[in-house]
Formats: structure tokens, C-alpha cells, sequence
């Protein structure tokens, strides 16, 4: 059977990547693709890179032209989404890359959105404990946050076997600029990124921190706290966050490596790196792939995660079209096979 | 029927992105995977991005552990290809991603490469007149160099349609620094050449230079003279060629157009962009598609061809297996369906 | 003597440049800083790399602020400066670094710009025959663009010498980013631009064709015709161009290599490299020099000059403070002793 | 009065910074310029940016043609420095850029560097309290590591007041590649690094985890732990640390601000940025500027402090000069007055 899918947001660098993907998944046909500035226009000036969809016209993203398809991608701003999720047929499936169904706290909402909170749907993370039961035959699914992605895998399995103390978690984490988007914004112009760094969003401001909390603190059994801080990297793609906790007393590094191994024994898609092998982002660009190694500094008594994720991939598009495959019970690779591009 | 296929050299660039692209090519299985000095090792510690070869075990680079194989991708230095080319079975189909057997003329070979001519084989640019039937069934195929694929599929039309002079053709190609290779040198550090620009192998010295006249004069009919300066631009990936030529007197830009857009009008991977819409080498990095504009600049007399392409691609591996394909009568886009990955 | 000097557009690249190498400037003092949206902002937020001048407000652009001055920089949109300097004072040193008054003919102005020509003024380029001492005592000084800069640069001795033909130059240009300005767009991203190569304003169609042309038909004595291909490079500063001319018969490479050494002699930021040596834009990078190497391709017929620039120091802002120097009577490498900073 | 200076290791990253900046030094006379594996050569060759130097010929790095200088700047491998300083006359100026003479503790030394410990020198970093007394008049002055430097200017103020906790101090840094030298290694390519990001001697192992808790502990007056993880950035210059503590009960938010502000109050080179404005490595790239600033994250109970610097500046060169510019009595900004070359 072949699934009709409609992609909404397709101008932007998230709708452009499920495009990229899709094209070349075995079980979709690609109906529908939706801009608003840029309808009526060819996806191949929009999207160059796309050559076999170059020919496409971008209709207008409105409830009539996203309806009657499988399976809609919603890639479009936070508010947006949770107003044309609302309209769409009950039993489509209806996949939302953006924030709005991500937190299940009302209030959390609020707090860093500021606006209503439009409810919380499966979490499209299929790594955590329970999340890929909760996606099967689901017809709404929450696309994780790229940096989310990135911070509950590396630290995930040490909360879920009880290893980890739940305060003075921090994670410091290196985004490529697409993670910022594709509106033209002076401090994101090519001059003002390449060569150099900067954080952004920092002290616990930054939106994402309530989405790591909720999973990581899911995960523990108990609320963890959790310093955040983002920083823009000069590339284009890949999060490199660097997760560290302190860890229980009399737990020891064996202990640690078994937790994070053991938690994706079976896992297509992340990888536990042989010892002294660090992740790197290039290593998963374009693909859905996670790379991930951990090392335990006793002297600091903390453990120290690194993880490399594609943020428009695995962090966005991939991650999306992974639960996708599970939610309509495809093989959940499918669609999904690239490597990495290297160098 | 799926073939078997031997990769040399896999620890190099060409030879990971041979593997990289094979892996996801429907008809061939992956057999030996041989390199010299890492020998023995893991895949996956060399070539990190080639997730689902990560365990495979690197053998040596001997003909005997490359026959037995449907088909033999030597990544290997120049001479090196040769000699191994020469101990395999007649009836394997040989792919040469080297030089060795590029060069028809024996006295440009010497001249350039300071060694015996090892002989030319069938040239895999299928997409020049006539080279597509020569590699129907060939056994043997040399893989063009990264620049030469590049401004000979920029140039070639208005030669073969007899509009531009032979004299005066002046090509400057931008590289991404995967084209020098994986040999560590100062010069290629990333502190040199992240956030700059530097030419190499001015004043007809690079060995490209040769193979590109080769080509064109093939297409022209007559001795085409090529004035090719190489720049090293600060990039992983790709080829940027600006290759320009004198228009004959007569001649006017529809000519020019129509020239370009007949030439490439069945091919699957060339495509010559809408007017107005300029190749980036972003579009095609991955693939191997070819992003081509023309524009005739009247007053100095002279078409401007703009070509993108990616060089370890189509610049390499994947004009290799497209090749490949041809060679062996299969699809000829089988295992090349890939898109751009941009940004 | 303290000469006070003006810098208006600061909150640009090239106001930004310009108050940079202002700073460390020994005989002057900056008064106005002028910007329009700007206006009343600290520079420390606009321009954070400017630490001695971080608590400096920002005025607005007027006739009022700039007047009053020894010295008014013009760091404009092309048709603003015209307009602002009609109505500064006679006796004050005017430099445009913008459009507005480089070209001397009429004609190509409007056919370029699309508006009425202010006049031409002289040109800032000393090393050019005649010129340096046309800007001593100067009132009004036009900067050369950063193309022009280093093309002229490039190509102007053969010609000055006799030794180049005047048809079929050819020059293709790698700029920085910074070269397309502050403004934000979405082509300038740094998503967009990381990673790859793209051409622009190609066919004749850049405004800096007819400043090159008018630069070397001046120093050849007869209208030179010139192809020029800017491409767009992943760095945020630089310019390398690779400018190729047919040689006259009867000329040979030591007369070619005397031609640009004895021209270059006695220049203090012009460097013909030692043989074999070629220009790197990071050597470049930050300073007022320009690095220069010739190559004779006997085959070819051509001569291929690389020169390197910083396009916003000596291609913008430091060709700027040189000819103000000159103009003023100062040494003319006052205030432009940096180095290039590299790596 | 003028002092003559010698350079040695300046075919290297560090050399080449410290003749970058001392060639602008108004106090200073450049004497021997030495390497070891180039010695003969021209300095031009291998630092083409550092145009005024070009003809200067590197000699051998031996005791003999350093000595004789009033000072002597080592940037070498650690112990080779040690083994030269330890020859040279005790009253020449011994600046050593490299490890040997940083940490005061010789078991810690043994630990991480394997050889016998050569003893502790004044340490340069004058901001840090006490500091700037010790350097006065010094002979011997050892520079510290750039990733301690950054490390300790981020959360010193912090310690000395008293502010924050000892343990569960975790610091992630991003550097430039020019931070791992010159050497010519792989992973280091240009291919390799562009469009990436990849952690490395994580979990305690690196270098400088012990010296930047020797500076902290003695500021705090008790031993701090530190979790440190540096990371590579696809950028040639620049660290950005992010550094994080717990903050003690009972502290508030303008408390912390304070700290850092009064601590810098009248340092030449260290800004406490404008609240809400981050820090940028190239807002310091080429100069011995820091910018920082700090943010109080109540939720979890931690300030994050983010310290940018020029790895080859103030991380090494740009803070080798300074001292020698408090050990002379010359005034501490001489041959500094940088800005940052941005964008």
C-alpha cells in the first residue's frame, strides 16, 4: 500500500528535509506540498536541491489542500499548527515538527510560549522507554525538538536505570544555523556566523528546556533540573550536545557503559561508538543516525555524554518520518536508510 | 541478478563515497573492501558515516582478494590502479576512479604524469556524444577526474554544435578540499583553509588540463586550447566551474540556449536550470545531479557556463556507478535516486 | 596635526572597517559616527569587535553631523552619498566608498545604476599610472570597488606594458559575503552560504564590469573587453581573482614577470610573491596588502594573475585610508601597518 | 628604550601570533626568528601574512642564537621549552608559551604529562588576584593554556567572592582548530573539520582540566572539581567556554553581576558585556580582547558564564605579550590596541 502524504511548511529548511526524505521512502506518494509567501511557486527555485520535485507547484497551506491525504507534515511556526491541526480529519495521521503539542505541562506551555496551550500529543521519540507503544497507530504525533532529540538520548538511559542524581544536570550543546530557521535575520547572515561562536538564549530561557526536563524527569521517576544552554555553531547542520550529570555514589563506570548500551542494544538508528571513538556530526549529516559515547570522570564524579545528531534530520524530518513509519506500521526504517555525507 | 562488488582504497574519500552510494544501490552486494595501510581495521572507525558498513573488516589491497567479484572499484594513486587493473580477470568489470587510464594521447600522459601510458579505456561521461553506447557491456571504465567532469559537460555542447572557437577557452573551477584527498598535509589543515581562498597548479600545469582538452577537442572536432586554473575554496564538497568561450560570429544566445537544453534533454542527471536560476554546489552536494546555467555575454563575445557539481559524486563515485550501471545494463539512475542534502 | 574625521554608514561592513583601521590610525581623531536606523544606538551593539569605540553613540546621518570635519567617510548606498556630498563643504576631504562617482562616462552609469550620474572623481587606486598623484591634495576621492581593486590590480600592468591583447580577458571572482553587505537576506544565510559556491551578476551584468574596463582600457591605452564572473565563497572576508589575458605574440614569461615586478617595486601594500608562491586570501585577511602571482601558460597563450585582497580593508575601507593619506600629505601607510591575521 | 626580542617555534600557530603582534609593538625590536625543521628558510614562506617579516631568515632554535636578547619567547613543544629556558641567562625575559612551567603541583604534572616536572613560573594571566604583582619585574613568566585562560576569566570573580560551590563546576569549550597546532594529522583536514563539530579528551583527560583548577581553587581558597569538555568548532580561531556553577544558597542574581563587574572594572582587555548582549568570538578575533557575560539560571540554581577569547591572542600570544609588557614596566596595553577584525 502506498501512503498519500502532504507536506505543509515546504519553503522552510524542516518541510524541505521531509521532502528530501520522503522522496526517495518507498511507501509514500507526495500530494500536497504547501507554502504561504511562496505559494504558486516552483519548489525547484525554493528548493534546489530537490531535483526530482523541481517540476512542483507549492499550493497555498490550508486545511482543503492538506486534507485527503494519509498522512500530513505540519512545518510550520508554533501557533500555526496547533489552529490547522484542529481542522484536519480525525483519522488522518497528522505529524507536527513544530512546539505546539510537544509539553504535556500547561503551564510550562504558557510559560515559555505565552500562549494557550494546545495539548500534547505522543512524542515522537520511539528511543524512550514506552514512547514507540504510544506511537503505533497513533493519528497525531509531536516531532521532538532538534535539541531535545539530542539531550534525551545522551541522558536518558542513565536516569531511566537510576544512576543519576536529578540536580546539576547541564547540558551545553553546539547547533548548526539551520536549526535557527530559514527567515533572513542579520545575526544569521553567512558573514556574521562562519568562523565564530556564540551562545544564545542562555540562563534557562531558552524553549527547549522544559521539553528535556519533561523527558528526562519522566525517565528518573523524579523532577530533574537541568542547565541548558545553546550555542550556534558555524555549519549549516548537526547538534553536538555535551550532556553531563553527577552520578550516584557507588556506581561505577561499568555500570554506566551497560545502562547506555544495554538502552539501544537494539536500536537502528543509535549508536553506542566503540570506547574513544567521540561523535562526530559530520558522521550523521543527512542521515537519521545518532552517534553517542560516554566517558565517566570520577575525579568530577559525573558522567559525560556526547551526542551527534543531524537537527534536520534525526533532530526534525527523520525523526519524523521514523514515528510516521511506526504510527501507520511500516518497517521503521523505511525511507530511512542514508548514511551519513562525509566529508 | 545482484552483482557483487569489490571496493579498493575504501580507507580514502572515493572509496568511502563508492561505498556510501553502493550501500543503498538495490542491485549490488558489497563484498571486499580492501585498503593498504588499514588494513585489518574496522570500517566504521575510518569512515564513521558509513553506518551500516561499520563492522565490516578492511582486507588488503591485493587481486586476490578484489577477483571474484562481479565488479572492482580501484580508488587507488595513479599506478597503483593500473598494476592491479592488469592481474584481474578480463571478464570483471573494472572501474577505475584513478587516472591511469583516462588519457588517450601517451605523450600528454608522460608529459603529465611522468610515467608509461598504461593504455585508455572506455571514458564513463556518458553523457558526452557517443560515450554512452562505449560503455554498454565495457569491462573496463576509467572514471574522469572531479574537474574534468565538471567544465566538459559545462563546454561540451556548444562545441559539439560548432558555435564557439577553439582558442581562448578560459575555465576557473572552485573545489572543496575532499578533492586533494585524505593525506595529511599542512596546507589542507582546516586552520589553512577554513575562511579563505587560494589557486594551485596555475599556468597549465594541473593534470586535469590535458584530460578536459582531450574532451572537448573530441566534441569540437577539432584542437580545443584550454586555459584551467584550479582554486581551493573552503568547503568539504564540491565543484564550482566557470568555464567561458568565444561565440562564433553569428551566433546569438537562443542558439546557445537551445544547444545546452537539446544536449541534456533525456539525461537524468544534467540539468540546465531555469533562466535567471544559477548553479550552487549546495544543490547537488550528495548526488549526482548537475546544476548547469549559461548566460552570453554579448559584449565581450563570449558564453559563460556555470557548472555545479558534487566532486566526490558525480565527480567521482557516483559518475563511477552510473557507469557501472550502463556497463552492466541496469537502470542506469539504480542507487543514484539521491537528492541534494541542503542546506 | 590631528585631523578630525566623519564616518558615516557605520553600522555597515564597510563604516565598520573603516572605523576599525580609524582606531589605531596615529593622526586622527574620529568625531561623528553616523548611521540611519541606527541612529542612537551604542556601536558597541552594532559593531561588538570594536571595543575602544563600544560607548560610542550613534548620530544621525545628516549634512549637519558629517560637517565640521577635516575628513567625511561615505560608507553609502550609491545615489545617498552623491546626494550628502553635493552639500558638504568644498574644503573638506570627501571619500565615497560607495558607486557614486567612479565611473567617469555617463553613459555606463546609467546604464548600470538607472539613475543620472553625479560626476566622476578620482579614483583611489594609487598603484595605478597616474593616479597617486592625482589624489594628492584631493578634496573628493571615489573608492574603488572590491572587484575593481583587485582586477585592476591584477591585469593593469601587462597592459600599462603593451604586452596583452585587449580582447578576451577574462576574470572570475571569489568574494566573501561581507562583499554583499549587512542587509539580511536569505541567499546571504549562513545556512545558505556554508558549504558552497554559487556565481551571481553573471553575463556581464555586474556593476563592476564597466569600473574594470574603464581601468584597463586607461592603462592599455585602447578599450579592453573584459568577461567578469563573480562567484559567491564560503568566507566572510576576501577576494581572490583569477584574471587570465592573451598574451602578444613575440612577449615572453620574463618579460611578462618584469612587467608586474617593476611595476609593483617600489608599492608598499602590493606583493608579486616569490615564484611558485601563491596568494591565499587569509595572508590578505584584515590588512591593506595584496598578494600577487603570475603564471605564463605557453600553450594557452595567456597569462593567469592571481591576486588576493581583503575585500573590505584594501578592496573597501584600507584603499580608503591610503588614498586619505595620500590626500592629506600623511605617510601613505599610516594607520596601515596591520599584518594579515592568520590562520 | 627599545628591547630586543627573539622568537623561537615561529613556523608555528603560537610563533607566527607572537611576531604578528610584536611587529606593531612601539617598545620592541624583533631579533632572532627561529624553528627548527624550516631553519634557512624565509619566514615569508610559511607565514605569508606576516608581510613585513617576509624576508626574515628562521634560524636553528638553539640556546646561542637566542640568548643575547632581552627577551625570549618559547612557543615549543613541552619540554623542549624547559630544556632551552633552563640554559638561558637569568636576566633575559623567558616567555614560555608552552606547558612546561604552568602547574605548581609536580604530581599533577607527572600525571598528565608523563615527564618530570621542570617547576612553576609567575603565571600570566594578570587578571586573575595577585596575579599582576607576581609579573612585575619577572624573569620568567609562564603563559597559561588557552582553554584556562578562558576558563579561569569566566568563574574567578565568581570564586574570589565567595559566591559559588566547589564541586560540580562544569565547563564545554568550543576551539578553533589552530588551538591543535600546525602538525599536519587527518582528523584535522581541512575536509574533515569544515561543516562539523566533534568532542576530545573528555572525562578528565585533558591537559588542562588541572591548571584550570588550580586557578579556580586558589581564587575560591578551597579545591574546586572540574568537568571539563573542549570541543572542536569548524572555525580557525577563537574558544568559547560555556562555565557553569552551582551558586551558593542565599546569593542572588545582582550579587553575582556585581562580582564579575567589579572584577573587571578596570581591566584593559576584559568586558563584562551589556546585559542581554552574548558573546561572539569574532567580535575578538585578531585581538587580545575577552568578552563575557553571565547569566543567573534560579531554576536550577547555577550561573553560566560565556567567555569569549582568541585562542592565539589572549590564549596565548596577545597574553604572552601583555605580561611581558607588566614584567618590563612598559605599559600593559602597548602593541595590544587590536580590535576585533570581524565580521
Amino acid at each position: 500500500m502506498t501512503y498519500s502524504v502532504a507536506v505543509s511548511g515546504a519553503s522552510g529548511y524542516a518541510g524541505g528535509e521531509v521532502l528530501r526524505l520522503l522522496s526517495s521512502h518507498p511507501d509514500v506518494s507526495i500530494g500536497a506540498i504547501t507554502a504561504h509567501s511562496n505559494a504558486g511557486g516552483l519548489l525547484g527555485g525554493l528548493q534546489p536541491h530537490l531535483h526530482s520535485l523541481a517540476d512542483r507547484v507549492l499550493s497555498e497551506t490550508t486545511v482543503e489542500n492538506l486534507a485527503g491525504h494519509d498522512v500530513v507534515f505540519l512545518a510550520l511556526p508554533h501557533g500555526a499548527s496547533a489552529e490547522i491541526a484542529a481542522q484536519l480529519p480525525k483519522d488522518t495521521l497528522v505529524i507536527d515538527a513544530g512546539a505546539d503539542h510537544r509539553l504535556e505541562d500547561p503551564i510550562a506551555w504558557e510559560k515559555f510560549y505565552g500562549s494557550a496551550h494546545a495539548g500534547s500529543w505522543p512524542y515522537g521519540l520511539p528511543e524512550l522507554p514506552g514512547h514507540r507503544d504510544r506511537l503505533q497507530g497513533a493519528k497525531r504525533i509531536a516531532v521532538p525538538g532538534c535539541y531535545p532529540t539530542s539531550s534525551l538520548l545522551a541522558l536518558a538511559p542513565g536516569f531511566s536505570a537510576g544512576l543519576l542524581e536529578a540536580e546539576d544536570v547541564v547540558i551545553v550543546a553546539a547547533s548548526g544555523t539551520s536549526g535557527a530557521g530559514k527567515s533572513a535575520k542579520v545575526h544569521l547572515l553567512g558573514s556574521e556566523v562562519m568562523g565564530g561562536m556564540s551562545p544564545y538564549g542562555v540562563g534557562g530561557g531558552h524553549r527547549h528546556t522544559p521539553e528535556i526536563e519533561q523527558g528526562l524527569s519522566a525517565a528518573a521517576g523524579e523532577q530533574v533540573r537541568v542547565s541548558f544552554t545553546p550555542t550556534l555553531a558555524p555549519m549549516s547542520r548537526g547538534i553536538l550536545s555535551t550532556a553531563t550529570a553527577r552520578v550516584k555514589a557507588g556506581v561505577d563506570g561499568d555500570q554506566l557503559r551497560r545502562a547506555w548500551t544495554k538502552a539501544y542494544a537494539d536500536e537502528p538508528f543509535v549508536h553506542v561508538l566503540p570506547e574513544e571513538q567521540w561523535p562526530h556530526t559530520k558522521a550523521v549529516q543527512g542521515s537519521n543516525h545518532v552517534a553517542l559515547q560516554l566517558a565517566y570522570d570520577e575525579h568530577a564524579g559525573r558522567v559525560i555524554v556526547s551526542c551527534a545528531i543531524d537537527n534536520l534530520a534525526k533532530g526534525t524530518a527523520g525523526g519524523a518520518i521514523q514515528s510516521m513509519n511506526i504510527a501507520l506500521g511500516l518497517e521503521e526504517t523505511a525511507g530511512l536508510s542514508h548514511q551519513g555525507v562525509a566529508p
